[in-house]
């Protein structure tokens, strides 16, 4: 069967997103990198050409003429993977769909949830494909985690912890991947929530398979003179009466990539945590946890079917962020891929950022979330 | 010199806690415990006695017997160690105070605030000492981390997140130390936040030396048909801006004793856990970090004197506990104890519940903390 | 009941090991200190006394005035506990035995195995307890590990590997607990065997109920000018024909005292570590693995018996001491204390010293171990 | 610049080490799988190809009708992967080499010392590169470790200790991975050694820097009916003196790919271990211990350019293959990359296995390792 063809909008030179959906999308050979408008300026976008290893008249600088010119070709792209920064997401996804080809897209899907709305309606109507990057979803044990909990060996679920540290944003100087990050113009209207906040959101809701009815949120911008908030607390409450934390911050010194989380039922509790993400972690309290690693006989098939590596071969985050494409390039041929982050989870995570964003700014204390 | 001798009142059969503040203080051989109200069941009092392997006449069944009997004897005790449900901790205080006799008591000093800003002004007109098994402040390297705090190492302190999970209150069938613990009448006003709350709450000003000025608290009760909460999320802010997480439950299934406190500042974080309480770890934005052990000579003279075995041979709970009594006795014979947690700890613990517990019963937003 | 009344052989000023058995065998309150020759040179030895706070005409600068002493009096020592340097052993003991008096003693039990069978036959003749100081089978979770072994939970032994690294005789310039344990005149035949790798030795076979058949030793000496041992690689062969490996060494900078154990039989996986002595990990193949937490219901009621606090509450080196103390206090009271290290387990150390030196020494390749 | 052009020999359906291969060499997109003789069955090599989906015209049953037909194609392969069981290694080694194609080879190189030099031999005088896949020597923070060492930052070497736990042929049934490598005939004359026991040879060289010149080695067979070793104790001597210890186990049930470092010198230790590959950490004797995170500023550049991801993104085996690729193909390029295991670690850790085989087996004690 033959590699499907990716064009990358974004991930020029200095970007650290690109590189990575590259290797994510290329990993399992089901997809292929063969052009990209990798920045608007000409020039740049043709160097990309060269770091990608692609042909250099596959570089294009407009999104128009990549989508003609590929369009004219009996090789041309199947697909788009949008991985510039957040305020170019709609436009492009918009474009892509209109030239007919389902789209990858990095998180947050949009600056606004007007925009996401926008969005979704298109491609509703469009019945294409389209996936939302939240990477962690596509770790094996978060895949395990959920297939657990869902099959009842927690019990019912009472309390979930979800915490998302980082510490990288904590000085003044910042470079190109900071940058846009903190500036409202590109980022849209959530910072370090819309950053990560909506990872572990995402990560709480695919975990569970519950959706969170309402929160309390109170964000704050710690650096001096930062227009959007770094650090985030939210309490949540799900569907099922459960209750919820949700922390996150770009200004925890020290910090690298911590997300992780616990969910507590009646009969159980798990943990999980992405700078271990091969181990999860299953107590109860007679004073046991069972341990389960990636790669082993102990997991469900669609775990095991996640790893390309056998136990205590650590696999980490460009091997979960290749399983989404992979779910991915499941859909493109027609199959399904229940697990991947869709439209709809895009959609839910603006509400999720818009909701706590404007509960915070206007202190209303618990707000509802739109379903 | 002569070891201090003690009296405790509580600490009958069953309890957990009475055994605990007998071997705590009798550690360092400067106390020992020789007489005690153990129960006002005299047959039970008489057992207790036994099992401490104290003189049979010198277990009472009452304050009154034991203050009388024991200031007629030339070797009666010296302060007295409150260790009874939380009810009964202001009265014996009380009487203990008018017999002369100083306090060790343990925490939440009493079931409300008003009765601890009553049992303070008690305490600062007698002119005795009163000592808070606030226990956790007693771990070497919880001293260490205030002492490195305080000395800047981390920076200005930007954000604090003070977390104490457990799960031994998930069920329904509670033994005998559950059993008070979740009965207003003898608890007090709170449940988890009193209980658990309050060791996290303390432990945050301890290592900060920074007081909280405000707080949001959601405290909910998950078991059903329980009078009390059972699951506490608290946002704080601190004295000097620093945002402040604490949460604390008592149904977080599979948890055992998972209090851990990290502290972040613009020049490095911080973190401690008291399941692995002698390691204590500083983060910075490069990428290292560097964790110090206890009894080892990389840590201030002042932890270094709460160790009692080289690095590498670990102490735990009762270690930590005896050095509140070793500061304890150094009170007694009139030396400075700054770090022991005094009446006003005690009672800043109780406005800490009390504003806590309103707040949350009556969904006031965020509150100001007196101070 | 009464308390037993201990006298101390050793532990003057400067010394570790004195303050620990002294905490260790009070913990519980069913031994006391109450005498000692903490020094043969009067004033240190009262000066001890002081230290340890009791009476000042019980510190003794001879053996012979402790006992005669000691024996007139009605309030008199009901055993000693040895914890001065090597070469004293067995004088000490053999003067307590003569005076009808149970022994505790630090281990290695000797300077040489002949001294030590000699003292073997002391013991066995006089009927009297003789406990010995392999404190690290005192940890709860150790005899966890024993108790599922020998039920058969790991299936057959076939591999031990357990290591005691530590790091503080790196150095030249040593104290005083590191500079008598370097000379032979003191120590006797072996360092670093005879300090920890005896401990290792003897957690091995405790662990596992085998008893080492045979050995192949690599003892070296890497600080120049050293006299002895301090580093010690040995193979080891069990009864059952499981293979084994025994690394101590004490030139491991950075080391603190990282004794651990790992076991494996054809079902099942088990490791322990010392300086997280909370925690029995036991792995199986299909990936998962189970950690047992100290102080819970998941463990045997021996181990339960052995933790005086709840699970999460840690307990350290000095809690396993102590229950060396218990089990020889029960032996005092004339109960069974199958599990307490006795006479024979301390020549089956000097029996391991013994053959391990001389089989490296004279670079005998495998040698018998004599039971 | 155009991609590499790869061949693989061996990696047909059911092997696990050839498409880990595959993605390894194409992670960076430097190198292309184009061809192969999967297997010497012509429709399990087609199958292959579908699997790999690479053009079913370049899956050949022959080594022969590879070169031939690759050799006449103006897009022919440029080197060749061999990834088949150690028995094959030799002959098509040798015959890529006649056809002028560089080799890249698992490990170990041969299945005797002999073909290994013999290869050696046609490797120099064809001036061909030849990389060997010590797979672990890829990883940024092993890359980090030796740069360190050999800094100096440890001081002066004393002590390793290399291990190597598995437990996957613990059991009698074994899948297809298992099977031939404890058959003689295709492994070669090691079992355990020749599978991982070499891995953790060429670790501790590669890491300290210093050469094995002696060692005692002890293999034994466990599993009842096998006929090669299944479980290694060996003592090392480096040039320098230090002393060493390398375990390597196939038979520690629970355990999964449990491969570690520790590094002693007389100014620190250092400690690294493959299941959590992404953490370096160096301790000293003061009682702190650093821990260096991979992905981080605090690394050597040479470590930060050989990782994909910030800080905190967990990188894994597949990463750490593909630096060994990225080297590689540095040398196809011209580019020097001396930390490329070559033709001579390949012969190295030849000698290794024999040596320590012939030694096992005929209980020479202490023998030389030939340089």
């Amino acid at each position: 069967m033959r590699r499907l063809r990716m064009g990358m909008i974004g991930g020029g030179a200095g970007a650290f997103i690109g590189p990575v959906h590259r290797i994510a999308a290329e990993l399992d050979r089901e997809i292929e990198l063969v052009a990209g408008v990798f920045s608007s300026d000409a020039a740049r976008s043709a160097d990309a050409a060269v770091d990608y290893r692609i042909a250099p008249e596959r570089a294009y600088a407009s999104l128009d003429s990549m989508f003609s010119q590929e369009a004219a070709r009996s090789d041309g792209i199947d697909f788009v993977s949008i991985v510039s920064p957040n305020h170019h997401h709609v436009q492009a996804a918009q474009v892509a769909l209109a030239a007919g080809l389902p789209v990858f897209v990095e998180k947050p899907l949009t600056t606004s949830l007007e925009e996401a709305k926008m969005l979704r309606d298109l491609v509703l109507s469009s019945g294409l494909p389209l996936g939302v990057a939240y990477t962690y979803s596509g770790y094996p044990l978060v895949r395990e985690a959920r297939a657990r909990i869902l099959a009842g060996e927690l019990g019912d679920i009472r309390k979930v912890v979800v915490e998302y540290p980082q510490g990288w944003l904590a000085g003044d100087a910042l470079g190109k991947q900071a940058e846009w990050r903190v500036d409202p113009a590109r980022a849209g209207l959530g910072g370090c929530i819309a950053d990560i906040g909506v990872h572990a959101f995402h990560l709480a809701e695919f975990v569970t398979g519950l959706r969170v009815t309402r929160l309390l949120a109170d964000l704050g911008t710690v650096v001096p003179g930062r227009l959007l908030d770094d650090d985030c607390s939210i309490l949540l409450r799900f569907e099922n009466g459960a209750r919820g934390v949700l922390l996150a911050s770009q200004i925890e010194t020290g910090e690298l990539n911590g997300l992780r989380i616990r969910v507590y039922g009646d009969k159980g509790g798990l943990v999980w945590k992405q700078e271990e993400p091969n181990t999860l972690t299953i107590s109860r309290n007679d004073g046991s946890s069972t341990s389960l690693r990636a790669g082993t006989s102990v997991l469900s098939p669609d775990a095991v079917a996640r790893t390309r590596t056998p136990g205590g071969h650590p696999e980490g985050y460009l091997e979960a962020f290749a399983n989404l494409y992979r779910d991915f390039a499941a859909m493109l041929r027609g199959e399904s891929a229940p697990l991947l982050p869709d439209i709809n989870e895009g959609v839910r995570g603006m509400m999720f950022i818009q909701t706590a964003v404007t509960a915070s700014r206007e202190n209303l204390g618990w707000v509802t979330v739109e379903h």
